[in-house]
C-alpha cells in the first residue's frame, strides 16, 4: 500500500510503498476512514526538536485516526470484524506516527488497548477529530476543571481547542464566558452558547468564576485569571502560548487558587467527547481533503489558512 | 478587668481596665489558660494596612486562643463548665483581636461554633499554638496538600510554619525531605524525623515528590517546585516571601502539576493537630510568657529573638 512517510526535518513527506501491516498479538488492523493533520505535524516537518520522539525513521505519520477492524491479532477480546473506533495517542501503547506507523495510510495495525468505540451517529470524521483536539479540550475543561452543570466558567481563547472546550462546558450545563482578543470570532461565542465574549477574562465585573480554563496560555492570561478565580476555584492552563508565567502568589494564596496543567487527555476523555457528539449539540469546525492532499493541507496549515479541523478521508 | 488593648500604630498596647465579658447567645465566655503571640501582632502595631480589618478600637487582640468555659450563653448546646477549648479564628463568627475582644485578657466571650474541644494530654499552651500556626501547617500539608502515608513529600522552609508542617507529614506516613537555606537549622531536620535535608528542593536527584509544600513563598522556591513535581504532583504555596512567582508553564502544564494557594484553615484542621498532639509525637516548639510580659513578647517577636511559638499562660 501507499503510505505518507515523514524521513526527515525540512524534507517533504515521501508517498513511499509498503508492506500491509499485519496484526501482532494484542492488535488489531484497522481501514483507515479518517486521519486528522495538526500543527504538530507541521512542527515535525520544521523543527528537529521532534526527532527524539520518533521510534523509527521513515515512519508513516498521523496521529488523530478512526478506522474500521478488518484484522483481529492473537488474544485481543470483545472486538469485532467492521467495528468503528477511535485510536486514542496517549495509552501505554505509544502514539501512532510516533512510536508506530500512524494513520496516514490506507490500514494501520494498532494495540486493542488503545481503541474508543465510536458510537452510532458520530460521523468517522469527527471521530477522528475527537483523539486529539477533542480529547485535549475534554481533559481540560471536565477531567481537571471538574467543570459541572451549574458552574461559572471562563474560557481564554477561541481557537481550535477553545471552541470545542467552550461547547463540552456549556452542554456540560455551566453558563460560560469566553475571552478572545481577536474580535474577529466573537459571533462564534455566541453561537457557542456563551453568555458573554469580551477581551479579557478580567472584562466581566460582577462574575464569580467557578473554573477559568486557559487556552491561551500568555502569561498574562493566566496571571488574570488566578487573579479573579473565586476562593477554592480552578484555573487550568492548556495552552502554551508563553513558556512563563509570572502569577501573584499573594492571589494564589488568598483565593486558595487551584492552578491546574492540563496536558493530553485520556480514553475516557475521547469517549466524553464521543458522547457529546452523539447528540448532536458538539458540531466541531471540520474541513474534508483526500489522501492525496495530505501534504498540500500541511502547507495550508503551515500558512494558517484553514478554520476548524482538516481531516483526511479515504475512499 | 486588665485587658492589652490595640489603640492606633506606632503606639504601644494598653493595659486597660475593661468591663468582664458577658456571653451573649450562642456564646461562652472562657477564662483564658494561654494565648499566643504571633508576628501579625507585631504587624498590626508597626502597619497602617491592618487597620481596616478591626471591628472597632481599642480593641484586645490576641487571635491564638485557649481556655476553659466558666459561663454559657443561651441557646449553647453540648457545653459544660469547666469544658477546655481552642478557638478557631476562621470561622464565619469572625477572628478574636479583630473581629471583637481577642485573648490578651483574663476572660474571652466568643461564639460556640469557633469552639474546637481541646482532648485529654494536650497542654493548655499547645492547644493555643495549634489554632493558628498548627492549623495553617495542617491545612496546607493535610488538607489542600492532600499528604497521606506512603508519599513522597518535600517541605520547602523551616520556619515556624515548616516545622510543624514537616513533622506532620512525617507523623502522617509520608518520606519528607525538606529544603532549607538557613544550615543552621538543618539539624532540626533529622530530629523531626526527614529523610533528607539541603539549601534546595532541587538538591534532591532521584527523589520523585508527590507533593510539595512550599513555606518559604519566595518566587524562585514555587518554580523549583512545579518544575520537579511528578506528573499530576501537586505544589501548595503558603508562605508569602515574595508577592510574585514566574512559574514554567511549560512544566505546569507537561507535568500536570496541581499548584494550589493555602490560606489559613479550619476547625477541622485544628482538631487535625489536637489528634497529633495527643499522642505526643508533635511538639511543636513553644517558649511561654506570664500575661505581664505580653508587650516585651512582642518586641522579641519583632526582634527575631524568638525560636518557636510564643504563648502568653495566665494564672
Amino acid at each position: 500500500m501507499k503510505a505518507w512517510q515523514f524521513t526527515d526535518t525540512h524534507e517533504p513527506l515521501v508517498l513511499s510503498e509498503v508492506a500491509d501491516p499485519v496484526a501482532g498479538p494484542g492488535e488489531v488492523v484497522l481501514r483507515m476512514t479518517a486521519a486528522g493533520l495538526c500543527h504538530s505535524d507541521v512542527g515535525l516537518l520544521e523543527d528537529e526538536g521532534w526527532l527524539s520522539m520518533l521510534a523509527k525513521r521513515p515512519i508513516t505519520i498521523g496521529h488523530e485516526n478512526a478506522g474500521v477492524v478488518i484484522e483481529i491479532g492473537e488474544g485481543v477480546e470483545g472486538i469485532a470484524l467492521g467495528d468503528r473506533f477511535g485510536v486514542c495517542p496517549t495509552t501505554p501503547a505509544g502514539a501512532p506516527g510516533y512510536s508506530f506507523d500512524g494513520g496516514f495510510a490506507p490500514k494501520m495495525a494498532v494495540a486493542a488497548e488503545a481503541l474508543v468505540p465510536i458510537p452510532d451517529g458520530v460521523d468517522d470524521v469527527f471521530g477522528a477529530a475527537a483523539t486529539d483536539a477533542g480529547m485535549t479540550s475534554h481533559a481540560a475543561v471536565i477531567t481537571n476543571g471538574g467543570v459541572k452543570a451549574g458552574d461559572t466558567v471562563g474560557i481564554i481563547g477561541l481557537g481550535g481547542l477553545g471552541q470545542i472546550g467552550a461547547r463540552v462546558a456549556v452542554l456540560a450545563g455551566a453558563t460560560v464566558y469566553v475571552a478572545e482578543v481577536n474580535e474577529a470570532v466573537w459571533p462564534l461565542a455566541a453561537e457557542i452558547g456563551a453568555a458573554g465574549v469580551a477581551a479579557s477574562i478580567a472584562d466581566f465585573p460582577g462574575v464569580v468564576f467557578d473554573v477559568i480554563v486557559d487556552f491561551a496560555g500568555f502569561g498574562s492570561t493566566t496571571a488574570q485569571a488566578v487573579d479573579i478565580i473565586r476562593r477554592d476555584g480552578t484555573v487550568v492552563v492548556v495552552g502554551m502560548g508563553r513558556l512563563e508565567a509570572t502569577i501573584s502568589t499573594k492571589s494564589l494564596i488568598l483565593n486558595q487558587c487551584n492552578l491546574r496543567g492540563s496536558n493530553g487527555g485520556s480514553k475516557a476523555d475521547i469517549a466524553g467527547i464521543y458522547e457529546f457528539m452523539k447528540t448532536g449539540d458538539l458540531v466541531p469546525q471540520v474541513t474534508t481533503i483526500g489522501f492525496d492532499e495530505i501534504p498540500e493541507g500541511l502547507e495550508r496549515l503551515h500558512r494558517g489558512e484553514v478554520r476548524g479541523r482538516l481531516v483526511a478521508t479515504f475512499d
